[in-house]
Formats: C-alpha cells, structure tokens, sequence
C-alpha cells in the first residue's frame, strides 16, 4: 500500500481533518500521481453531505486532478514519469460494454467508478483528489498540454468536460445560437467553450451582476432571466441550451426559448422531478435532454481544445486548510468561478 | 361562394346535424376536392368539444381528406380535374417564414391554418372534412397515389404523418430498435410506419388484448405496460420510443427503456403537464421530444412510401349518420383502427 495524506470529512457535516489515506500498490497498467491542484466542485458537497445517497466516512472529496506522474507500473505505455496528466470524474469502468468499447465510459452500463465515494474492482471504496497522491489505471488518466498551466487545468476534468461534451454532441458551432442557463463554474466553462467553438452566445443569468464579466468570458449578449421581458423577447431563439443550474427552474420557460428542432440540455440534475409542458415540445418538434461528463477519448479531445483555443477557467487558488471556508463560499455563488486547492499546502495548519 | 353539405356539431356536446356551409369561390391557386372520405381523429373530439379552448360552433371537423378534384383556380399548375388527392391538419401559412421556406409548414411561425376551427386569411372561419366539398390551396393539397385506396388514405393524412415524420426524423431504419407506445389510430400506423422502414419494432401496451394484430400490422415484440416486468426487462433498450398515447403517463419509466442518445417523442398532448426526472435523461444521454404532424413535402413522401410499401390503415366505413356513434366508440378505444366516413352518405338519414 502507498501512503498518501488528504483532508477528509468525517461526517455529513464537516468540517476537513488531515487524515492519511491507503492507496493500492501500482498494479501493472496502474500509474501513480502526485497531485499538485484539485478543483473543488458543487458535486463533492452534494456527495459528502449524502444529499445524493449514503456515503461511508472518512471521505475525500475531489475528481478535478492535475499532477505529475511519480510512478508507472511494470506494462505502462501511455505514460512515463513526470508527465503532466489529469483524472476527472471517473477511475475506471467494465471496459466491456457497447458504451465503453465507443469510448462512452462515462455511460458504461455497468456503471463507471467514481472517482470517489464509489467500490472499485479491487473492492477498495474510492478516495479522490483532495490528496497528495493517486492511483488510477492509465486508460482514465489524460494528458495535460503543455499550454495549459496544471492549477487552472483542473476544473477542466470535471466543469470543462461537462460543458464540453453536450456541446460537440449537439453541434455548437458558426452559425448556431447557444444559450447558457447560469454562469457559475460549469457556465462560465460553457461560454468560453461555445464562444471558442464558434456559436453566438448568449448568457441567462438570475440577475445582471456578473454581465460584465460575462461578456469578457466571450458571451455576445447577456440577459436577466428575472426579468419576464427576457422570455419575450427571445422567445423561439436558440438551437441549443445548455442547463448548468441545479436547482429547480421553470422548464417551461426555457423550453419556450428553443427555437425549431432545438435542444435544452440539463447538465446539472435538480434532486426533485421537473415539470415539462408537453405542448412546449410538439409545438417546435424541441427536445429536453440530459448529458453527464464525457468519455475518456473527448475528456482528452477537449483538453487539446483548450490549449489550441488558449482557454482555462478563472480560478481562486486555496490552501487546504481553506476548503471548508471554500465550500460555504460556493454555497454561496460567491465564487469566481472555481476554487483549486494548492495540494503543496496539504500538511498547512 | 361554393355550397356543400356537410355534418356539424352545434354545441360543444353535440349532436351531429346535417347542415349547409358555404366554400369559398375559388381563388387563382385555389383546387375546389369533391370529398369520397373523411377519417375520424380523436383531436376532432377534443377540439369540438371546447377541450383545447374555445371554438365556433356549428363546426365541421375532420382533417384527413380524400377525394377528387372537382375544379381548379386560374393559375393552379399541379392539379387537374378528376386528379386523386388529399388534405390533412393544415390549408394554409405563411409561406414567407424561415420553417415555412424549409417545407415545415407544421411549424410556422406565424402558425398555420387548420383546416377547422381556425380564421384563413380571408378572415373565414375554417370548416373541416366531414363535408362534401371543400375549397385549399393548391400548396396544402398532396396527391393520392393509384396504389391507395382513398378510402384507407384518408387516415394517412393526419395518422400516417405524425408518425411518419418523427419516425423519419430520428432514423428509423435498419438495426434501429423503436417502440410504439399505445395501439390506436396513430400508433397502429407508426407499426406499420417503423416496421416498413427495416426497424425492429415493439409495442407497448397496457394489455396484451391487441397483442395478435400488434403482430400482424408488424410489431416484432408485443408487451403489456401494466405488468412492472416489462420495464425491468426493457430496460435501456430502444432507439426511439413513439409514445401516441395524449393520457398523462409515467414519464421517467418510459424514458428508462431508452438505450444511449435515445429519444422519446411525444407526437400526443396530455393537457397536464408530465413529471421528469433529469436523472432519467443524465444517465444515459436521452431525450425527451416532441413532434406535430408534418410539413406538405414529407406528407407527400409519406403517401408515396405508403403506396410503394402497400401500407394502409386499417379501417371501418361509417355512414355519416353513424358519426356520433363514432365518437363514443373512439372514447372508448373501441376502434380497429380509424373510423372513415364515407362521404357519399352524407344526406342519409
């Protein structure tokens, strides 16, 4: 077993305790990681609070890593050590299924394990990325280009991918108008990436408070959703989309947006049921659909993307002695637009 | 102005009276249809009956149309007298809007005229085919190949194209797994639709009562909703799902039997909004759409395949005295599987 110190939480309330964590012997395809910055996600409070299940304590949190590789096992060929690679959302999945041979493990049907929170195949329950060190078979292990610096590489594994994937799969591109519901983490993702893929963007925020940042981030219009004219006005606009707000919304409404054969994708997934107007649907022949990370191949495609396109999220850089601070504060929306914990800092009082 | 007789109810519960309403002269583009049939829709019940908001009374439903041409306007170009042909949901649009241009005139965005109970451009107000003649522009009337009896054909032009069109629309075909769920008007053709076009279909319904004729019209696969094992077993199987059933149904286990990037199309209504749950649609990439009819063009196309597959409905011939009897028996599901009037009766007592 390999030694690594993360900070855990040891109940469903908090707060983080350094704590020292087992990690398996590298297996032959097995490369192990030194972490240098994990992203923090809405997902990881979600998880370890149990709002999505019960969990077992102590957990570690985190499935946005970026590191080095300290060591690789005996028939590694992707990776040598010292390369600059990330982990997202996923460690490994059957390798089997329809889904998985099309490099969709995100949708394996045996479903994929999780990062954390979940059993792998060697029985361990899985331990993420707020840690100093892991240990994840190279198939779910990408590369980080050169361009693109580790600490803001890291929101990429999970807020780029998430935005990233339902994009390509429904065409954003010149000539196609994207809407983005919520300009948190994975929105302000989605705008630099539709804004870079081509699409005319359009950002619908609660409120005009982060309009001018929005713009900056590559929106070419930005409205209030609070305000009823906004639903007047764009009434039938868009081709597509994308829903990055978690809680519950008017579906509706936003629906009512979509212009003929347009998409509202749900990237985020309210715990309660949504209430959808079928007459919203026929009358445009639209589409309400969901989409969830993506695959190991477009997780890769995505992070070449992002160095050719020059793009990385804003980001806060924490301690880790910070995180819980960090949590209240994405709670809050008070933050622009992602934490990533400097994972030097780990033994920091 | 051009008399016909015609059957119309004079409040919203009825009865049928056979009555005198008054066509339009023909206009240059105009085609004056003798009608032979008229199928029976259930929107026509719905829609006489007040349930979709308010309408004019008398009113003359109706809106799958047979018969001849019996007169043609000045300027007409595509039709000549004694030419077989048909009209469906819709007589008229805009022609100038981007969807109308497209050839989905369904979609208009300044909406489309239906061939009842709606104001034509001339300020009339729309009376539909349960008469002896009726008077549409040349652009909203297709023609009946030789190969279809006009009696089966009048049904086509609302049940045979709100199936078609999403079955088109999301690739029916060869190695597609699609699902009709309900086996009434509409979905009896999307059997005979989808099973025609090389998909491997199966029906879904709440019985196993039509389970022999599901066979016959084409299905492959024949389960009943109401025993919870088909959805155990279905689970993540299909491609497409037609769902034609307008009753407030559970959502999220239908949307369950979709396999990855599939779709559930609603070509129905229920008047109640329906309960998702995004996970349903997260997990594995699906969607949840919607689908009207269809634009002239795919109409025509659809007459054309159903001529070349030898694909008709099947049918009852109603006298026009039996049309309130009709009506009972649709509400009733007591219909195998369109009741069509045969227009020749119209003065019966």
């Amino acid at each position: 077993m390999i030694n690594a110190n993360a900070r855990a939480v040891f109940s469903p309330d908090g707060p983080f305790k350094l704590t020292t964590i087992e990690r398996r012997d590298l297996q032959p395809h097995d490369v192990l990681i030194e972490i240098k910055y994990a992203g923090i996600c809405h997902s990881d409070i979600h998880t370890a609070r149990g709002e999505w299940g019960p969990v077992q304590y102590p957990l570690v949190p985190g499935h946005e890593i970026a590191g080095l590789v300290a060591q690789v096992g005996s028939d590694v060929t992707k990776y040598a050590v010292g390369d600059r690679v990330g982990v997202g959302c996923m460690v490994d999945s059957c390798g089997e299924c329809v889904n998985c041979h099309n490099g969709e493990e995100q949708y394996c049907l045996e479903g994929n394990t999780g990062t954390y929170a979940a059993t792998d195949r060697y029985g361990q329950y899985t331990q993420g990325g707020y840690s100093t060190h892991i240990v994840v078979t190279e198939d779910f292990v990408v590369r980080i280009p050169d361009g693109l610096p580790l600490d803001a590489a890291a929101p990429l594994l999970c807020a780029g991918i998430t935005t990233y994937s339902p994009l390509r799969h429904w065409e954003a591109a010149p000539g196609k108008k994207v809407a983005v519901v919520g300009l948190g983490g994975l929105g302000h993702m989605a705008v630099k990436l539709a804004h870079a893929m081509g699409a005319e963007v359009t950002v619908l925020s609660q409120s005009l408070k982060k309009k001018e940042d929005g713009l900056k981030l590559g929106a070419d219009h930005y409205y209030a959703t609070s305000d009823p004219e906004t639903f007047k006005k764009l009434a039938g606009s868009f081709d597509l989309i994308v829903n990055t707000v978690s809680a519950k919304v008017d579906m509706n409404a936003y629906l009512s947006l979509l212009a003929l054969d347009g998409t509202l994708v749900n990237v985020g997934a309210p715990a309660e049921p949504l209430s959808v107007n079928v007459f919203s649907l026929i009358g445009h022949r639209r589409s309400f659909a969901g989409s969830m990370i993506g695959g190991i191949r477009e997780t890769q495609e995505m992070l070449d993307f992002c160095a050719e396109h020059h793009i990385a999220p804003e980001i806060e850089v924490i301690s880790a002695n910070q995180i819980d601070e960090a949590w209240e504060r994405v709670l809050a929306s008070d933050v622009r637009y992602r934490f990533v914990i400097d994972i030097s800092t780990m033994n920091k009082e």
